[in-house]
């Protein structure tokens, strides 16, 4: 038990101690905190009390502005970490808790801080590794009999994002113009994307590094893997549709990713390990592990239709449904050589549940419109209107312990004027 | 003329002065330098010398150890700087020519430094410009008839590339392992990558940065255009073809891509400025613009193969070929609101000359492995094997006066063993 008051049913208890990076109005310098209940650690002013054999002579990384450099330090200083903020915050420890200065100085409400990206993500990739997903798309625009490209369950596909456009929860999302082609018989046309979607993702920042050239076994991956946010994808489906064959999404994805500011560890998560999804095909050697790494993490998207004051769920999807792991991402990512940094990010792609209620963007609970989603008072939208904001939440709950990770939020802005 | 000795058909006279990051053996801190003749100009020991109204203030700029900050300073800052370069190293100027110390700390020999990536390359982005390229490929993969996709003559089609395994000149690059399908017909293998190719590539750094959700105008681009470098983007052909579908290609470019030191500037490229490719259909207005910005820049490929000192020329091609120019990649990549930052690099795409002799990888070259690649003394090559060395070389000739780009080089060591 902490000694910082922690709501009933908070995201944050003394077992998550999620890291972000904040700043307040008194103190506009960006630093690290940790999450408990409706306060911030600020990791600044406790420094000097990380004195493990891990952390004693890397205070300074605890001080910088973004969490790189702790995430490059690897497991073993995660796990001290951990340890030395769990005893920090316990009833009963009084380096803290008597201590009435650094108390004040240390302990910030998350409600008087500004948010961040946890990060300096060097390089962003987006996985596309929910099959209940895979298979909706595919079944959209291939037919059932085609839904999954033969690679799919070989490997997990991914492909390359684009850093500068993320963004932390918060900030508004401007609706993309750009070309289209509504009909097929004619030529594109350029205008306002009018099928802005959401893609309900997690995703995971990379902890130790590797060299170019050094693909991670198996064996090694999850001393690369730091923690998990939440992830919104905005996709505009208009221009995707025209512009991504023969090499990938590129401005269909690129005006802007959302994720959540608090970055929820493993250690944090390993409670809620549950199995892995069934892989047949058997995988290659170098992408099999035995040890479970998929988790039970429940994911809800709400959407707050302009002009309204209430939510509406619109999907209740869950982790679990993912086919491949992260660490088959991470390692499959550095097979032919590719060096992965601290503070990249690995996205999951669309996190979709079997049931349609489950699906994890709009494109799919609609049916690619045909299928108008309900938002309670006559409301209803095929796809994300100006002023919707789009909420993901996502927690983890079992035996009365629960590990959230706070909400990724986004609000669209009209285009600019063509 | 320069007092520094400029040798004839030197790639580095005085009307060239490309930007790029080196250190020396007795001094580790890399630092900007500036390429003139044979020797290297340290910005570190000069940098007090650049009083003009737009970098008095901000001298610390050319301290950096990477030239993202004088990249963002924009083109006013550019201009006063070569200005103040050229007449530093002009004859007839004292400042430098006559004070024998600060010459001494300030010249240092090429062949005795380390050159380094020029700028800490935030996002890196791949386009697919050259029409004869894009219908070469075209052609072997889908046949003459579907050669070009739908879009490709609509916008510049491109993808997000991987930046953190972009190494400079002289890196070697290791063959990378993975899944391919040789066979069709039957499940995939892993193994070495086979079919090892380079591309023949030329890359842009942006200057000015824009913000996200707001697009680059054509009337503004050149201000985000900063400089050229030659690249060579690296592809594992055969793990490409087995994972590029939907999402694109991914692992099979994301172990190595070269680049060239020395950064051309615009300035440097004005005078070779020639009449921009014919486009039909006419783009659309966003994308249009009047003015010449395709460049006369003569491209080379050879091969030194493995266990060989003699280097073949394998491909004589040229910039000029482009179908979209930088411009129009710029202001297509911002269309939808995607920030663009300083030290971001934009790739060309495979430039392919409209004769055999002119095209810009072996999978060209060799189209498909049906035709080996004579090297000279018997030996041929359909794909590039272990030791065999890449050297990419470009430079521009008009009257007299020669700008080159110096050389993009790497060989190739074994894959990892299985």
């Amino acid at each position: 038990m902490s000694f910082v008051p922690i709501p009933e049913n908070s995201d944050f208890p003394l077992e998550n101690l999620p890291y972000g990076i904040f700043s307040t109005a008194d103190k506009c310098q960006p630093r690290i905190g940790v999450a408990i209940g409706e306060h911030i650690l600020d990791l600044n002013a406790v420094a000097h009390l990380f004195n493990g054999p891990e952390l004693k002579n890397s205070q300074h990384v605890l001080k910088e502005v973004s969490l790189n450099s702790f995430m490059g330090l690897g497991p073993k200083a995660w796990t001290e970490a951990r340890k030395t903020l769990q005893d920090l915050l316990s009833a009963g420890n009084k380096t803290l808790e008597d201590d009435v200065d650094l108390r004040k100085s240390a302990l910030v409400l998350q409600s008087e801080a500004t948010m961040h990206l946890p990060a300096k993500i060097g390089d962003y990739t987006d996985f596309y590794s929910s099959i209940i997903h895979a298979s909706n798309v595919g079944e959209m625009f291939r037919g059932k009999d085609n839904a999954l490209m033969p690679n799919w369950k070989y490997l997990p596909v991914g492909y390359h994002g684009r850093s500068s456009s993320i963004v932390v929860s918060g900030t508004p999302v401007r609706r993309p113009i750009g070309q289209t082609r509504p009909n097929d018989a004619e030529p594109p046309v350029f205008d306002k994307c009018k099928l802005l979607d959401f893609e309900l993702e997690t995703a995971f920042f990379v902890g130790k590094s590797n060299s170019l050239g050094s693909p991670v076994s198996m064996t090694e991956a999850d001393q690369h893997i730091f923690g998990m946010v939440l992830m919104n994808d905005w996709s505009a489906r208009d221009i995707q549709k025209w512009e991504y064959v023969p090499l990938g999404p590129f401005l269909a994805k690129n005006f802007g990713t959302t994720i959540s500011p608090w970055v929820v560890t493993m250690e944090a998560l390993e409670p809620f390990k549950v199995p892995n999804y069934p892989q047949d095909p058997e995988p290659f050697p170098y992408l099999k592990h035995a040890d479970d790494y998929n988790f039970d993490i429940n994911l809800e998207v709400s959407i707050k239709p302009g002009g309204s004051e209430k939510e509406a769920v619109v999907s209740r999807s869950n982790f679990k449904y993912m086919y491949w792991t992260m660490k088959q991402q991470l390692v499959h990512h550095t097979i032919t050589g590719c060096n992965l940094q601290p503070g990249d990010l690995l996205g999951s792609g669309t996190i979709s549940g079997p049931t349609t209620d489950a699906f994890g963007s709009m494109l799919e609970l609609s049916w690619r419109g045909t299928r108008p989603v309900e938002l309670g008072d006559g409301i209803t939208r095929k796809f994300i209107l100006d002023e919707d904001e789009v909420i993901i939440r996502g927690h983890c709950k079992r035996d009365g312990l629960r590990i959230g990770f706070g909400k990724c939020t986004g609000k669209v802005l009209p285009a600019i004027s063509l």
